[in-house]
C-alpha cells in the first residue's frame, strides 16, 4: 500500500507545541463565540431560528476538533486534564447532534418516499426523456426527486390498489415517530445546555482559550509522528474493509440480512462507521499540521469526497434502521408495512452506493500519490 | 455509431434461399423430434420428468427460431402461409413457456428471501471474511446465497421481533400463489398440446420439415440485407435506451415508482423487453447466415452476455411484480407485507443491475469492432 505520511518540516518540537496550543486556543475561541451566538439567537426556544441552528453546528464543529486534537496529540497535553475533558466534549457534541440528526433523517426518508411514489404516472416518452436528462448529468448520485414537487403521494387511486396510500401512511408514521424523537432530543439538548455539567465544560473551554495545559514533555515532542500514527490507524481500518466487493457495482452486500431478525444496527456497517471517525481524526490532524507550518489549509478534495461518502453511508444506514423500526409499530396496515419494506431496502442500497463511492474516492487517492 | 453489418458473401440469392430453406427444415425436424420426445417422456403427466421439461424447452427453442426466421426473411417465404403460422407458433411457445416461467420465478424469489433473511447471524469477523471471499471472485453478480443451505428463515427468534417470521410467511404466500399459477399453466399447456389447434401447427411443421413454402421472388432475394435490417432495428432500439444512466452504477432509476399505484408492469421496463426480443431476432438471423455460409456457428460471447443481461432484466422485473402483487393479497400480516416490500425493492435493484450489465456488454461490443 502506498505510504502517504505527511512530510516532517524544519519546525522544532517546541514550535510544534506552540502550534498545537494555537490551534486549540483558536478552536476554543470559536466554541465560545458559537455559544454566545446560540444564546443570543434564542437557542433555548423550541424550534430555534436558523442562526441558532448554525450556532449549534459551530459549537459541535469546534468541540469535535478540540476533542480530536486532545486524542491525536495526547503526549503533548496534560494527561489528567485531557482525559477528563474528552468524554465531556463527546457528551456535549453527541447531545447537540441528535436533534439535527432526527430532522435530517426524516427529511431523507420523506424525500425517498416521494421519489418511490412517483404520484404522476409518466408516459413512456417522459420516462425516456427523463432518463436521458438524468444521464446528461453523470454521477452515481440519485436523481433529484423531481416528482416530489408536483406529485402528491397521498392522492389515492381507488382502482389501482392501496400502495400509494401505503406510502402516505408510512410517511405519516415516520413523521410522527421522528418528530417525537426530535422534540425529545431538543429538550435533552436544552437541559444539557442549562446543566452544571455543561457549565463546567464551558469553563474548561474558556480556560483553554487563553492557556492550553501542555504536558511536561510537550516541548520535546514533535507533531508529525502523532499525525502519521492517526493516518496509519485510518489506513489499517480501510485495509480491513471489503473494498474489492464494494468496488463491484450491484454486489448486493448491503441488503444481505435485510430481513434478519435484528436489522438495526447492521453489524456489517460498523467497520465503515469506524473508518468515518478515523478519517475525521486524520483530517483534523492535518489541520493542526497545516497550522504548525503556517500553510493556508489545503483542502484535499479526495479526502472530502471519501468523507462525504461515509457521511452518506451513516445517514442511509440510520434511515434504513428507522424504516425497519417503524415497521415494528403494532397494528399498522399491511400497505404501510410494505411501503416501509421498500423504503428500508432503498436506503440499504444507498448504503451500498455510498460504499461504492467511498471505494472510488479512496482508490483515486492511493493511485495518484506515489 | 459503429456499423457492424454482416459482410455479404459470394453466395448468390438462389443459394441463400436454399440455405434459409435448409435452416427451416432443420428447425422443423428438431421441433418434431422434441415433440416425439415430449410425448414419450410423459409430458402429459402433471409435474413431468426432467426429460419432458427438456423436450418442452427444445420445442420452444425451435418454434422461436422458425417464427423469427419467417419474420426476418419474410420476402423469401410464401406470405399467406407465413402470416398464418407465425401467430400459431407464438401462441404455442408462449403457452409452453408459462409453466417454466412460474417455476423459475418462484425459485428466484425464494432464493432472494433466503439471502435477505440470513437466518444465521454472523459475527463481524465472519462478515469481513465473507465479504473478502466474495470480493475474490469479482463480478457484478449477486453473491451466492450461501446461508440458504444452512439457514432456515422459518426459525423464529422470539425476542427479536417478527420480521424473520415475515420472510417465512412471504415465502409461503409466494409459494402458494406461484405454484397455483404454475399448476394452471401446466393444465393449459396440456390442453394446448391435445388441441386441434396444436395438431394443425404440428402438421404445418411436418410439411415444413420436407418442403419449405418459398415465395415467387425467393430465388432473387438475398439474405444479407434482411439480416442487416434486423440488426438495424436492434441498434435503433438500443440507441433509444437510457444507456448513459444505466452505465452509472446506483442510479436508482429502476426503483422510481416502486411505490406507485401500478407497479406491474413498470412502463420503464418495456423498451428493454423490446430490445431483448430484437436481440434474439438478430441472433437467429446470424444463425441463418452462418448456415448459408456453411460456417461453423460462431458464438459471439458479447452478444450472449447482452442477451443474458436482458433475460435477467426480464426475470427480475417479473419477480418484482409478483412480490408487489402478493402484497395486495387481502388480510396478510404487516410483517409479511414488509418482507414483500423488501423483496420487491431487491428485485427492482436486480433490474437496475441487469441494465448496468447490459450497458457494459453492449459497450464492449461497439468499442471492439471497427
Amino acid at each position: 500500500m502506498a505510504q502517504q505520511h505527511l512530510e516532517p518540516t524544519d519546525a522544532t518540537a517546541g514550535v510544534a507545541a506552540d502550534a498545537l496550543a494555537g490551534y486549540l486556543r483558536a478552536q476554543a475561541t470559536e466554541f465560545l463565540r458559537a455559544l454566545r451566538q446560540h444564546r443570543e439567537n434564542g437557542g433555548a426556544a423550541a424550534g430555534g431560528s436558523e442562526a441558532s441552528v448554525d450556532a449549534a453546528r459551530a459549537l459541535r464543529r469546534s468541540a469535535r476538533r478540540i476533542s480530536a486534537s486532545l486524542h491525536t496529540f495526547r503526549p503533548l497535553l496534560d494527561p489528567d486534564w485531557s482525559e477528563r475533558i474528552r468524554p465531556e466534549l463527546a457528551w456535549l457534541s453527541g447531545t447537540l447532534a441528535l436533534e439535527h440528526a432526527y430532522e435530517a433523517r426524516l427529511e431523507r426518508l420523506l424525500l425517498a418516499l416521494h421519489r418511490l411514489s412517483g404520484a404522476m404516472l409518466p408516459t413512456q416518452a417522459d420516462l425516456a426523456a427523463g432518463s436521458r436528462a438524468a444521464g446528461a448529468a453523470p454521477g452515481p448520485q440519485k436523481a433529484a426527486p423531481a416528482s416530489a414537487a408536483s406529485g402528491n403521494p397521498a392522492t389515492p387511486t381507488p382502482d389501482r390498489g392501496n400502495l400509494t396510500v401505503g406510502a402516505a401512511k408510512a410517511g405519516a408514521l415516520l413523521d410522527r415517530q421522528l418528530t417525537l424523537a426530535r422534540t425529545r432530543a431538543h429538550s435533552t439538548a436544552l437541559q444539557a445546555l442549562g446543566s452544571s455539567r455543561f457549565h463546567a465544560v464551558a469553563d474548561n473551554i474558556a480556560v483553554l482559550a487563553s492557556e492550553v495545559p501542555l504536558s511536561a514533555t510537550a516541548e520535546a515532542t514533535p507533531l508529525h509522528p502523532l499525525a502519521a500514527a492517526a493516518e496509519d490507524r485510518l489506513k489499517d481500518a480501510v485495509t480491513a474493509l471489503p473494498l474489492v466487493t464494494a468496488g463491484h457495482p450491484y454486489n448486493a452486500e448491503a441488503l444481505i440480512h435485510g430481513l434478519s431478525p435484528d436489522p438495526s444496527p447492521h453489524p456489517q456497517d460498523a467497520p465503515w462507521h469506524q473508518v468515518r471517525l478515523l478519517l475525521r481524526l486524520h483530517r483534523y490532524a492535518r489541520e493542526v499540521l497545516h497550522n504548525a507550518e503556517m500553510d493556508a489549509e489545503i483542502v484535499d478534495v479526495r479526502l472530502l469526497a471519501a468523507g462525504e461518502a461515509l457521511d452518506r453511508h451513516r445517514d442511509a444506514s440510520e434511515a434504513a434502521a428507522a424504516a425497519a423500526q417503524a415497521a415494528r409499530t403494532p397494528r399498522i396496515a399491511p400497505a404501510t408495512a410494505y411501503a416501509l419494506g421498500v423504503l428500508h431496502a432503498d436506503q440499504r442500497h444507498e448504503v451500498e452506493a455510498a460504499r461504492f463511492a467511498f471505494q472510488q474516492a479512496w482508490q483515486k487517492e492511493t493511485v495518484s500519490t506515489p
